[in-house]
């Protein structure tokens, strides 16, 4: 419960309109796009200026209020769940304008709340690229893809979002502003707090502004299918490509059983008989597009694609990216629950982590299409199941272990993309060390001393 | 003074042959190559294992000596001059190692302590780029790049030293070992902390492994000078190539007092009536390369260039870059001080901070010469003077003052890629916000609770 003196102190800075207490409105918050269970906040706040959120966070914060700010919710770890039911939700979705698109400089200023989709279009309307393409850019904002350091299907040529915050304003638990960074390429005045708030998933400030680097767009692209008789055949093709130097924009695997799940939602005429199938996308000048082309189908070839399928013009590689973006909607819709997994391998390791995931597949009688971003090494195994199903569930909550541990052995990471959240933390000190944990605890006591800033997010919070 | 007994506690972890307390030792770590007062150290150590870092640093903590980490001692901002004479200088100039080049995944391991030229070599001679190039790169160690997140010539186009640390080992004040980020392309397990050390100047803990990304190298270059008669005439050229969409590799320019001293110096046949000349590179794909000189080409005689030089081989371009390359040591050779400073503005602001450079060196009737990375914004107003006459150098200090106080108000920041060190630690608060420094502090508390790790530098420690 929330006493009514604060209500009034929090209506006082963003009119009585946007403070919800509700208990349908609370509800609508009370969740996000991971598997957990849901936690209804005590109160809903929608600042309609950034500088309201310096003041909110000091009202709740002194109050003890736990605070969890929420873009669109398309987080897959439970960032965006609150930590306890005696938590305000603070929402963005009021804070929508981008500031400035400068082409001179080669960088925009944006306010935490912009759709990545909408911005990326903004941006190519004036001539320029933001490449960071999350698979939820349709509704994710940019401040919740800072906050964790969200990838897309581009990361293996153009880097992920963190690679295109140049700085940020945010406010900490006292309310103070911080700015760090600036809209020069180059700067070291003071510590890298930007670098320090990319995935920090909401535990050491709230995001007011973001300058994000721009880039001058891609000239010519070409996209391509491949299909293979055998998994392993598509994995060494990854391997391979990057071996002969030749970095795609998009290099992305369907196995069998995604390629299945996909037709039989989508019909779209995908190849349901082919162990997997490659997408790649090239891009840049167009002689270096032609040249990479021809690398790539010489690859294919060697390392036996049964079928290899170049995209004559843009419809037919919308449609071949349609394919893949619908991957995880057409999974989700197969069964009731939809367990997304984001172990990443260096690349290399990638027809070894695609043999592991079959083996683990069998061994726990699973249904699991696997999908991702093989060229970066991040693959989402993508369990089916129905978690009212406490026996089978067990079943998929022993796979997913086995899962990280197998990541780990080959020397890559529980998460690739999706954060940490609660859904993870538990495997944290598995892949760092003890000292890790004791450092982030050290340092988000310190940016949060009474552990009210989505504390039970990443290490979890420990009073000392 | 160091107690005996820790001495010998030290000489136990690294051998006597590693601790050395002699006066001439110690003066030789108390300086580096910032305009600053030396501060001799009570101890130097030689640790010859990374795994020796941690018990050092536990030892010295214990013991309440500060702790300065140095690689080579090329900082420019006062980085590694201890804070007190109560302090350990920890070398790593025995910590050399590079432990991993991996060709297939695009990346190497290494020690604190390799050589960035070294390592550059070493990643060359394997058929990969590691593009960062700082001005001090055939000294400078690549833990030393990370501390101070250093530039180069490159910056524009591939990105300073903060682009290419996927990973990182260290050991907190307590000697525990905290590891962060992954060998694979994406990582979002935990907090970004490799993020939060790069540019941390020794404050935050002491780099014991760096993950470092390699890309492949382009396959082709250009290289051209071009002369012009006026400087605002080059500035506006520098603009308009990125208004092209042109992206250059480099993009250097050297005024006409720099061009001067240079020539001088090195008698090389630079242009010395000319009162500004640009050093472009542009790389990649040869059919980009040839399309991107063109263009180039273009812009220079749009922007009256009065002459424009192609390299036509290898040669000639190293000569280029011979002339850009000895533009500090030239300058530096002719008085006994020089003050090399490293203003950074957006890069459309380069013609007003031009003007604005050449009207304080007049105001302040200095010896000043500019050169600098003017792709990215970050130029090198560099003052020839001598400390030992107070007039001229009260002159001197307030010109800088005026620089700072210029670049901020185009939207700059105080340094692109020197560091804040003790040199500029004061001007700190006016770039960013008291809620800034405010926040640094608090997190450096928390890192370091006794201030004993490099805490004069950045914003200087404060106990709460």
């Amino acid at each position: 419960m929330v006493s009514p003196n604060l209500i009034k102190a929090l209506e006082a800075v963003i009119g009585a309109e946007n403070v919800f207490t509700s208990e349908a409105d609370r509800q609508c918050y009370s969740y996000d796009s991971a598997v957990l269970k849901p936690t209804i906040p005590a109160v809903v706040l929608r600042p309609t200026r950034t500088e309201q959120l310096g003041e909110l966070i000091r009202l709740c914060y002194d109050a003890g209020l736990a605070i969890t700010v929420r873009g669109s919710g398309s987080n897959l770890s439970g960032g965006t769940v609150p930590d306890t039911s005696d938590s305000a939700v603070i929402l963005t979705n009021s804070l929508q304008k981008i500031l400035e698109i400068n082409t001179s400089d080669l960088y925009a200023v944006v306010e935490p709340g912009v759709i990545t989709a909408q911005f990326a279009a903004a941006v190519q309307a004036k001539g320029l690229f933001y490449p960071p393409d999350p698979g939820s850019m349709s509704v994710s904002t940019l401040a919740g893809n800072i906050c964790e350091n969200a990838g897309g299907l581009r990361g293996l040529k153009y880097g992920v979002t963190k690679d295109y915050v140049m700085g940020l304003e945010f406010y900490d638990y006292e309310g103070n502003l911080v700015k760090t960074g600036s809209r020069t390429v180059k700067c070291v005045t003071g510590f890298n707090l930007a670098g320090l708030m990319v995935a920090s998933e909401g535990t050491m400030g709230v995001i007011s502004k973001a300058i994000l680097k721009l880039v001058p767009p891609p000239r010519a692209s070409k996209a391509m299918t491949a299909e293979f008789a055998d998994v392993q055949d598509a994995a060494d093709a990854v391997a391979a490509m990057i071996a002969a130097h030749v970095v795609p924009c998009t290099l992305e695997l369907l196995d069998n059983a995604s390629l299945k799940y996909v037709e039989a939602d989508q019909k779209i005429g995908l190849p349901t008989d082919a162990a997997a199938m490659l997408l790649i996308e090239v891009d840049g000048h167009p002689g270096q597009v032609a040249d990479e082309a021809a690398i790539v189908e010489d690859v294919l070839k060697k390392c036996k694609a049964t079928a290899i399928h170049v995209a004559k013009d843009d419809a037919e590689k919308n449609k071949i990216w349609a394919a893949r973006r619908n991957a995880l909607p057409a999974l989700a819709r197969a069964r009731p629950t939809c367990v997304l997994e984001d172990a990443t391998v260096p690349r290399s390791q990638i027809p070894a982590m695609m043999k592991k995931l079959n083996e683990i597949k069998a061994k726990y009688d699973l249904q699991m299409g696997t999908f991702g971003h093989a060229g970066d090494g991040n693959l989402h195994p993508t369990i089916l199941t129905d978690k009212r199903d406490k026996e089978e569930f067990a079943r998929v909550e022993a796979a997913v272990d086995e899962i990280f541990d197998v990541a780990l052995s080959l020397g890559g990471t529980l998460s690739g993309e999706h954060g940490i959240g609660t859904a993870k933390s538990k495997w944290m000190e598995k892949e760092t060390s003890k000292g890790t944990i004791l450092f982030s605890e050290r340092m988000r006591r310190a940016c949060d001393p009474k552990g009210l800033l989505n504390a039970r997010k990443i290490t979890g919070y420990s009073h000392e």
